[in-house]
């Protein structure tokens, strides 16, 4: 544990964060800068957010799509299942 | 649009936030405390992080889990399109 652990640098909204991580580099970047994004787009349509209360809502937005996609991923893989049964 | 949002009040991390959202309540609710759960988890091994750069954390950590449940389910929508095309 820990031993092929990454170190990457990244900025999100304005800072540098550096993340510790099992995933490569490339996976971390494409991460910061959805996460980047996804910040600069909620801070568009709601201006007076505070960087912390952006924050948490980016956060809640992601969980938001996240929970829908684990959904789609649980009916598919259920549906594979019942169609092996079949087989 | 607009005319069946519905606006929940969730309590993540300490603070109130108001969510405007096309979802169901429980669908928001689910979400914040999946949300607050996650900033106490990294908070616990990170003490020293403020709120900010814990909720900036907090989603960087849950848009790398999105990842990784989006490839999966292409990798299965590919699988079961090959599936079909067997048929």
């Amino acid at each position: 544990l820990g031993q092929d652990k990454n170190r990457v640098t990244v900025n999100i909204y304005g800072e540098q964060y550096t993340i510790v991580a099992d995933e490569r580099t490339s996976h971390v970047n494409t991460v910061a800068s959805i996460v980047d994004d996804k910040m600069r787009e909620i801070k568009a349509s709601n201006p007076s957010l505070d960087t912390k209360k952006l924050a948490v809502l980016t956060a809640v937005n992601i969980v938001s799509d996240y929970l829908k996609v684990q959904e789609q991923l649980d009916h598919l893989q259920q549906k594979q299942a019942r169609e092996e049964d079949e087989k």
